[in-house]
């Protein structure tokens, strides 16, 4: 991205894009789902997903599963929708159960137009399992559109946008794609192109009609972030064709499962309630009773330049956040929670020092003895044929 | 900006956004006005200037003098306002007594709540007078807000919020804070934020209040685009600390007369059809009938590696613009006239080869004489006090 | 360094030389040394050091302790002077009574005109000490000079010019300094720019005459390494003035002890032999018997991006070394030695997997706890008075 | 540049090494003449190409026709090596039949062992012709070897290593390499390798024969300046293989033309006397008398931030020079003769306000016409077969 500002109506500029998109693509795991990315951030992706399919009044159910979720929904109140929040525990995934129920008991003459669904919420930890609320929603037998923010998601977890018959899709720059923020980058299927072409809301610069049109020959209709394009070109190109995102995905396994390994070393509790649903890049560790969460971020961060994220909303003073995602390795997790574990004492959290860090390393070193054992029986079965 | 990112909620990113916003101030020249950052384009900020002052479906009165105004009017319309849009010659400014006279004949019971302004049409290359445009309104006892797009103005020539009584005014950070694109910049006076804090559009992502809130603290209510911030910081740092916004807009008009001079030499028109409303940071060129301006912008590219702006809308093939906005000097003005002779001359254009670039020099040595000259008129006067 | 090159004979040039020569000889502990930057690396400054204040045939002594002070030795021999190099076990630090004892056996009519030393021997992770060798030189009545290599040394641990009487210090870079390769830096105290004053062996580019008459006024004799004087302005403001060059020093001690405690916790034996000794900025630790360094470092880099530092010389096989110079904080410690004790045990050299990571957090939490205990005990003694 | 430095002795470094040094070999004109990178400066590349074939007290012959042959004289004195010094006007190219008449009368027991020729005299702009003094050479029957700073010329004009049977040819990376200060490069033929490995002088930084040895594995004896080398890989990428030498030796001939032509339409002289004979990569004109060519260089940096090169050594107050190597296009040599124009102007220098940069411009017009001609004739001629 250090690099001079081209001109956005040169041809240089045009093959930058042709570039980038098809590699979104391939994050996204469509064919031909549409990818737009606009100038702006997560919270303007959340705006793009809504406005381009809804109409003004239109009726939509969310989950209020954490602080991200609670606030895709108040952005879908505060843009004019009829938002149905259903309340769940901040710790708790979305069961797919009770998105069936809703939508089999959603019986007025204007039913829920869109599903919002926070597929990893970062404030808890929790990933949802999109494939499974798919089903929910066509055993509803219900019309809904499937809207899932993948902000923290997507580039680290598989996203399988086709497979799942997501209709909208939504990310930001700046986690799984490893940039700065500044961009919001969506990706439309055909019912909500469809949808967007033939309604929606009054909508300027998030209407993703005119982007979709010059994106065609390479351009956009207003002026794009270049040097964002630029650093998101070579994401890709670290992602896609050089990691290779298989690998990408396993290597967020791995490093959570050794985050995860410590937690429980430390016989803290993840705030995360069934340990399937835990999210791959980013941990919520609730803190004892009569301690403050607060305190171990100001720590870790003034005293050994680690930063930790604080507790969103009501969580404030409970969890402390261990972010994993996106260009991470073993030392940088594992230096990250020595100096948790370090922090922990200094403020009299009692946990047994490099006791987590230990158990991290056993994590990493057991799925490196697995991967070099699956190669060896490949090796093994291919000897034998 | 080529930095590490930092954490948007650390006491250092607090730091960083309370240098930012008073030197923000002075570029719009305001004392009390609200500064608002987004991570858009100068396409977002239009959109946030309307959304938060605006109920849906207000009238409001715009003027389509050139591309970028008939696009704000566009804007206006798509999200759901009444536009009267006056049609203007493009290369005429927005004439004062024609904004005076159809605000006097403003007496429908719902009177336009705005005004749309654009200070600098980038596409003809003219500036028009915000501050005559104020006293119509005034002449005319009109209660409308006014709006002015400053995206290639600000920070390049004068912009007085204050004085001019300048409701909302928005930029963007590609052209005078010579940054690439990807924010979006707002200043709201007392008027506006009230009318956005009892009324206004549904909105999420371009409402001012939850960042007005928070930036009092340093903070945002989404993730900013940080890098930007840094660039946005040192930007600052060189336009009002070193150079000195006195010394900046002096420059520009130096650079822009030198243009204009050899404009004139080749005998070739400017768009603007008043020199007293040329643009101080574009020059739009006539290219003579039979001659697409669509060659002159390639082969400049392509031969010579020179950036120069296409003809916009239906000027697409009649005009192609100089930009002279931002970090520039004699130098590269110099250069870019003589370029543009070669091209012309390759593309059997007739002007005389040379005599642009000498008209342009003669132009810079006669407004640094006349420098030499004042400063010593004033060295004579002190000497005689 | 990411900026743009600027003229070597600018008057802005001139100001960076004048900002970065004073910082210099505060981290070289000097008043009056004059400090001479070379475009080049620590072995062009081993060359700087000789060729100036030597006679093609001189005679000097030097310490084999290492693969460094090995080459220094050849250095000298391969530029034409007498080289007498006493062997030392490659682990061990220059032994002052040595120093002494070959001194006052120094009877020859050409006396040693230097004592050639390596202060850190990065090679085995030994630190000798100058002042003792200062005292050794003084008490044996002699009166060579006292040429010190402070390569893996300088702005990590104190280093002393004027109070150790050194005559020439020289380092590169590369490492307390923070930069990339390609500077060598000197110090000359009065007694040494004497003799290339008056004597020295033929010399051209490392002749430090011209380059401290043009340095007076800010400019060099010939084109220097302009962006590495960039770099080396901010990483002085980053080492003198911000974090302060004591604290500097103190971090580097902390970091080192929780390394040594690491390796002792591992059963391991670092190659210094004397504790006492130990080098603040590189440990060498021997492995075991049977096994080979070298696949520790290929492993640890093939399979955790780690980059340890090979064994030197003779030591090839038996040593990998743990680098801690220059910007390094305690979460990277810790991580490096977790992936240690991983590669490690992956390849079969047994330590308890964690029980050195343990060891070093327990040494870092003593050290913050005796920093505490030390500010309050200040406090209490002020509140006494 | 702008990247973290990696180990210099990984692999990914052996890989870097092995990738530049083709392309130096390329740009040298040499199929077999080995290369080689010091981290040093040009004045450096001289002391290697000395201290590496000659014996102390060897005869040389050299030219002084300028600062920097001069400069290389001294290097060799001081060295300690016995130099012929032929006086030369300073404009003067190496007249070749003076080379042969010196060979020829060179009778001493001890002769020549080596003629120093500076290829492009940077402080006077003048290119010696190296062809005709290897003929020279030959015709005198002697047997010296060639040495040929060729700084200001690689990678610029041809430089024909093989062809020419030059035996060290010497570089830096500052100049037509278009990177920073601070490497020296060399590039060495049979003979010379064979001087050096059975002779030479006392050396140690700058013996080849263990850079050779280790850089047949991609390594180097000691640290390399390892950013340096990165920015060498891409400038070798841009002239190589993407612009192509052909391309870039033609376009530093199409700018230097129109410099030259801006030159003589000033009525100014250039400093060199033979205009056959002109650098490509520099023009030095003289000032008319009882003017001052330093403020024609202070005027133009203060006021219009253009950096021009002083004159050098007694030319100090005669001559200005316009530098055009290395990246470098059509608009820049436009605006800096343009700006020199009204720098004269403003210093009373009479020339013709404009009318260098408009010769200038005619002489581009000129070569391109040219060019789209013999194309067009190729066409023809391809056409017709």
């Amino acid at each position: 991205m250090d690099r001079s500002v081209i001109d956005h109506r040169s041809p240089e500029f045009a093959k930058l894009t042709r570039e980038i998109l098809p590699k979104l693509r391939a994050v996204f795991g469509t064919q031909d789902g549409a990818v737009i990315v606009y100038p702006a951030s997560g919270t303007g992706a959340w705006e793009a997903a809504l406005v381009n399919v809804l109409e003004p009044g239109d009726r939509v159910l969310s989950f209020n599963s954490g602080y991200f979720s609670a606030g895709f929904a108040d952005a879908a109140r505060n843009l004019g929708y009829a938002v149905d929040e259903v309340p769940l525990r901040w710790g708790q995934a979305i069961p797919p159960a009770e998105v069936e129920q809703r939508l089999r008991d959603d019986s007025r003459s204007d039913p829920y137009r869109a599903v919002l669904v926070v597929h990893n919420e970062t404030s808890t930890g929790v990933l949802s399992d999109v494939a499974a609320i798919r089903q929910a929603v066509d055993a509803a037998g219900h019309n809904a559109l499937l809207i899932v923010d993948a902000v923290s998601s997507l580039a680290s977890v598989p996203f399988c946008f086709d497979k799942w018959r997501v209709d909208v899709g939504l990310a930001g720059s700046q986690k799984g794609l490893m940039l700065p923020p500044g961009l919001g980058i969506l990706c439309a299927g055909s019912r909500a192109i469809e949808a967007g072409d033939t309604g929606g809301s009054p909508r300027n610069f998030f209407d993703w009609r005119p982007i979709l049109r010059d994106n065609a020959a390479g351009f956009f209709p207003y002026t794009p972030a270049t040097q964002m394009l630029f650093g998101l070109r070579t994401a890709l190109q670290m992602l896609v064709d050089e990691e290779g995102l298989e690998a990408v995905f396993a290597r967020h396994h791995r490093l959570a499962s050794g985050v995860r390994a410590a937690v429980e070393a430390w016989g803290l509790s993840a705030l995360c309630e069934d340990p399937a649903c835990s999210s791959e890049t980013l941990t919520a560790v609730v803190v004892p009773k009569d301690h403050d969460s607060g305190n171990v971020v100001d720590h870790a961060r003034d005293r050994y330049g680690l930063s930790l994220g604080v507790g969103l909303g009501h969580l404030k003073d409970r969890t402390f956040r261990i972010g994993h995602v996106g260009s991470l390795n073993e030392l940088e997790v594992l230096g990250t929670l020595a100096v948790i574990e370090m922090t922990l004492e200094e403020l009299d959290i009692r946990v047994a020092v490099g006791a987590g860090t230990e158990a991290c390393q056993r994590s990493f070193l057991a799925s490196a003895a697995q991967l070099v054992e699956s190669s060896s029986s490949r090796d093994l079965a291919s000897a034998a044929t």
